[in-house]
């Protein structure tokens, strides 16, 4: 099986997504194509930065993922395609994947270089559906780029532990669709920090009564907030969580929240992207 | 062939559609993958309920349906899988069959008793996974489940016949893309009733001019309402019509509506979840 | 390999689009459904009309391409099925094609006569998911339709070259994900008609500083406006620009816009559907 998934900002009301495809199944009609996701924010590479993290583990290896945002080549951003955990990312230059290289390097990187084989009216789509096919086929980097040792990095997302080793400070990457409240606050960070501690999550420095917004338990999975056995689990629904989602990531949820109707984790309780999120060791 | 179709509150702005296909093809290459709806209003199983009851039919035989809202495991919800008029069904046993079951009996309801056998990190949406391909694959309900007898119904939205046979009082139950009101009263119900009696569909017990507003005409399909030579099919756009919708239930609509511009049946009617729609018989 | 590609108006929140494809696979099993867009605004078929011209070309000939806007079948509008540029087109004739077959002949066109093959019950659609079948088969189009000569024309949207050569009107046509604005100015007539002059394009007359509004230049992609080895291609995000996008239609911009915060060509420029944009041509 040869699968290629595709993350774009490129929205589902044009013909761009099909038009995508269409030129995938012309070149390999054999191609398994999947949707990650199109509805990136426009031009928002930390989202489809971890969009693409938190979605590429699910699929076999071998897997090609095509990601077309801010992709088009300049003079800044040479296009790339890497192999990284037996996977294959082909983008634009542009930091996309210096969240996922961070944490393990690329078995190799290579900078396209086949974009004078094409026509003068081919886009730069069409280069990344041949370099997708390629690799798809199961044909080799060092055909369609020259191997390069760095990519662009995006460090001002990091999260910091304090100098004591008593706190991490982290931010608000990511808002699903659920409004929950994803940081970047990995697992291994806190389990590495936390050496076992108890520990609070202050979602706001700001406000007044701490001990009344602050969180003291991170659960395994959303339901397991529903603790007591006198209550149903419908007494819990709008109580604020946090757990770490799949992604590996400390999040922040409101138990069986609907955005569209009582709010959410973001709307509720004021996180937007970017904020601050810090978690607080004791003794 | 071996369809797995599926129907979630995930929505398709974040990973987790892509993330739960590429874990279905990682567990089975040859599986066709086909969305019903992933716009399930969050936590909302009475909707769910009636986009894959009024979804199901149009796919084979043995067609397996992963429906993935309000799916985690707690104290009160297990998990089911049931075959039911020649198709499979997973969720959680949280109501949403109901509504099919209520019309034909299943032929087999399982609980999932697998989950032991999964490493602890996995999901309750890996555990579907599992099901779906084993089910996709051929394989029986008894492997992957214990026998069970009854699942949890949701019965406040069933249609009322009056005591006198005169009426039917039912509810909205869904609100489509068009704007359209969907409502539960069944065509089943709506002709056993009826005996061949004319009708009035009372829209709002409320307003003044009762036979301004009331609809005496239920049509086979939208354009069927053009029925004048004289005017053209435009003539008709914007009048409020009723029609049996292909999933059997009697449908509020407006011709042609846009519900971007001109508005729609529910927004033009005041019609919205759960509001009253009665049919009223004569002599 | 046989691909149906699918273009509705039927949103992706009800179960419509999948018991579609549920249909074409209880039908034709080895199909290969493609959708190009499901967000076409309801029942406009000029909408229809642009994203289907601008999706079709990147399938490769031979695909089967169903049209589900304004399809059911009424006095006024017949079901048609027709080959062109090597493609197959099936919708109801009520115009959505002429924006292509006034560009290239029709190879052949028919109006669909297998209607009464059906059992009552059955809708428009399920014709349509016939038709498309037999075709993506390798069927022919006399098996289920008459040969016609002409289908309806949609005209009003016709660029107008001036009578002295020197200008051409033209009109919004098209609003993408994006914001930005495509009109109906064909780079074909754009070409024929500038016979090299420089040239001006005027978005809005009544704008008082005409020169600070036009746009002398149109790019060959987007990155192109980066111009200026003095600045990082940053410096140019909001400037307003013109390219020939992919479909070969003139298209203004924002470069690297994103409508969700800055704005987009639409919004910042006051460009909307139907509205005027003109070229004037110099000596």
């Amino acid at each position: 099986m040869s699968i290629i998934t595709l993350t774009t900002d490129y929205g589902l009301k044009d013909h761009f997504v099909g038009a995508l495809k269409g030129k995938i199944l012309s070149e390999f009609a054999e191609a398994t194509i999947i949707d990650i996701s199109h509805d990136i924010d426009p031009f928002n590479t930390a989202e489809a930065s971890y969009v693409i993290g938190a979605g590429y583990f699910s699929f076999p290896k071998g897997t090609v993922h095509l990601i077309g945002v801010d992709l088009e080549r300049n003079k800044e951003n040479q296009h790339i395609a890497i192999e990284w955990n037996d996977h294959f990312f082909i983008c634009a230059d542009n930091g996309i994947l210096s969240m996922l290289t961070q944490k393990i390097l690329p078995q190799k990187m290579v900078t396209i270089n086949i974009h004078d084989r094409f026509p003068t009216d081919a886009t730069d789509l069409d280069v990344f559906v041949k370099v997708a096919c390629h690799l798809a086929k199961g044909g080799l980097l060092n055909v369609i780029g020259k191997e390069i040792k760095n990519i662009k990095e995006i460090t001002e997302l990091q999260p910091v532990v304090a100098t004591d080793g008593n706190s991490i400070k982290g931010y608000v990457i990511y808002i699903d669709h659920f409004g929950n409240v994803v940081t970047n606050i990995s697992k291994k960070i806190f389990v590495e920090t936390a050496k076992g501690r108890p520990y609070e999550i202050i979602l706001n420095k700001n406000v007044r009564y701490q001990n009344k917004t602050n969180i003291k338990n991170i659960w395994p999975k959303y339901s397991d907030i529903a603790v007591s056995e006198k209550y149903p689990v419908k007494y819990y629904e709008g109580d604020k969580m946090a757990i770490f989602n799949e992604a590996g990531y400390l999040e922040i949820a409101i138990f069986r929240s609907n955005p569209n109707s009582v709010g959410s984790a973001s709307s509720l309780l004021g996180l937007y992207y970017r904020d601050e999120v810090t978690v607080v060791f004791g003794k």
